[in-house]
């Protein structure tokens, strides 16, 4: 069941009226420091503060009724569980998502705040499943995968949908990879509304999954975790991995201080707030920054939650 | 010499080719947590990151040739030193900027990127003023004022006049105030272009000097200066505040606390960076919101340069 070019029209046509058209922005001063063109897509002024609610607006709109009304569950501490919480709030149905009990306030608030009932589990993917488990027995409501759904994939394609019809001439795009949706989604828009347009990846090294699942073909884990970039924490699944190898041209990895200094130019020249995770991808650009010269170059911001508590650890 | 509505007209059409059209943004979850419609008129994106390029270009296109090509003077430590040094630089003539010998590398280092020639003085106003004399003695520039002007002052008036023009049935239109230039412009396009819209004014209990002027009808000093809202220290002039008395509704002021607590809404809900005068016009609403529940609210976003490193000392 492969993401065709219509499943990802049909996609777009079927949000379009429950998301924002985010803004393409461009900086003179950042271009001129690195001789190139960047054409940044703001998905930090999206719904819910980041583009997962393409995806999970879709894999929504997409369920028959009878099944809608039963709910929509998840188990995620991120910008996915605030995305199923909204979509089910838009939808007029349930949402039940399972936190591990240790997720930071303000990202159970903003589940919360969306009316979605949440079901706390220990902090383990074994707790979380037997859990999730739990609660879909329990309400009937329908599970959906954070990213290794082509219901969701198609949505998330959308990003890079919006980026290349908005900018001609585009000769490369970027995203961040965590779980793959987001990356194979713009593969993908690239490979279907693009011009010859190279996709790559940025990963932080301390989550670096993704490239060795790249190299090899199987699904491998990060020989480390430690990263600021929470929202690439999870590894990819099999069927994004196969769009991405078949797709992607090349998966690059950056330090954490590569990260802080490239959303420290971000904050400053766009005077935008980005998490860091939408700081990866940029930050790898200019890690090769030779290989791209004079390119013009699609960066996906995917985000924009952060704790501002957190700040005083990066900008020191 | 009043600021007439064709004098603002004629530098909205003078200065577009050399500034961004800024946008004006929304949040839902702002507007539903307040009961009322704010439109935050996003001058953190506009060139050099805040308002002052559009006074500092009007006044420079309005020179002739022969007093142009002499060049460009003011003594400033902030925003507007950037704009007349980018003013100078996109007019093909020199920029000399005098500044406190404490200026932040930061300030100094934009004013450098843009080519302008840098005078240090001792941190004094008289200082200031010496060495200003000094360098037009040697140089002929004109000397720009950073407010006090009514070319500087119909500049910073397209800001409001273009926010007017995008939204329609503001109530009221809410800007910060220091020397009052942004304030004085703010509230004659309110009355030329807009419709019953009633103009107010958010300053810091720690500059509070623009308040007391306000209500005396001279220029009266602050109590006590401690502010983070460092773009708001000056104290009006003549010009700023005739047109300020007769035009405007109301001050009020904020404690710092406040202008914090807005700041971060701004940050999380809007995902933009703004500078903390930015954030006290938000401020003072927020303080009087009973006042202005149901209203349509214009909130002029008045700059985004700020020192990343200040963030550990406002978001704890």
């Amino acid at each position: 069941m492969a993401v065709l070019k219509q499943d990802i029209i049909e996609a777009h046509k079927r949000i379009i009226p429950y998301i924002h058209r985010t803004p393409v922005f461009t900086s003179k001063s950042i271009n001129e420091m690195f001789g190139c063109s960047f054409y940044f897509k703001c998905e930090n002024f999206q719904k819910i503060g980041a583009f997962k609610i393409r995806g999970g607006m879709n894999a929504s709109l997409l369920l028959p009724a009878s099944k809608l009304q039963k709910g929509l569950a998840t188990h995620s501490s991120g910008n996915h569980a605030q995305a199923i919480a909204l979509a089910a709030k838009l939808l007029n149905t349930r949402a039940y998502i399972v936190m591990p009990n240790n997720s930071p306030n303000v990202k159970v608030n903003a589940v919360k705040g969306y009316g979605a009932e949440i079901t706390f589990c220990n902090p383990t993917l074994r707790a979380r499943e037997d859990t999730m488990d739990e609660v879909i027995k329990r309400t009937g409501a329908e599970f959906i995968h954070p990213f290794n759904d082509e219901r969701i994939i198609a949505g998330q394609a959308t990003c890079a949908k919006e980026l290349i019809e908005e900018i001609n001439g585009l000769d490369v795009i970027i995203a961040p990879v965590g779980g793959g949706g987001l990356l194979s989604g713009t593969a993908l828009s690239a490979k279907y509304f693009g011009n010859d347009i190279n996709v790559f990846a940025g990963e932080p090294v301390g989550a670096a999954d993704a490239i060795l699942s790249f190299k090899t073909g199987k699904i491998e884990s990060a020989p480390y975790i430690n990263t600021i970039a929470d929202g690439l924490l999870t590894t990819l699944a099999d069927i994004t991995l196969k769009i991405i190898r078949e797709n992607v041209t090349d998966i690059f990895t950056v330090s954490e201080e590569e990260i802080i200094d490239a959303m420290r130019l971000i904050y400053e020249r766009m005077k935008i707030v980005v998490e860091p995770s939408s700081a990866v991808p940029f930050a790898a650009i200019l890690k090769h920054i030779n290989q791209f010269k004079g390119k013009h170059i699609g960066v996906i911001i995917s985000g924009g939650n952060v704790d501002l508590n957190s700040f005083k650890n990066w900008f020191v």
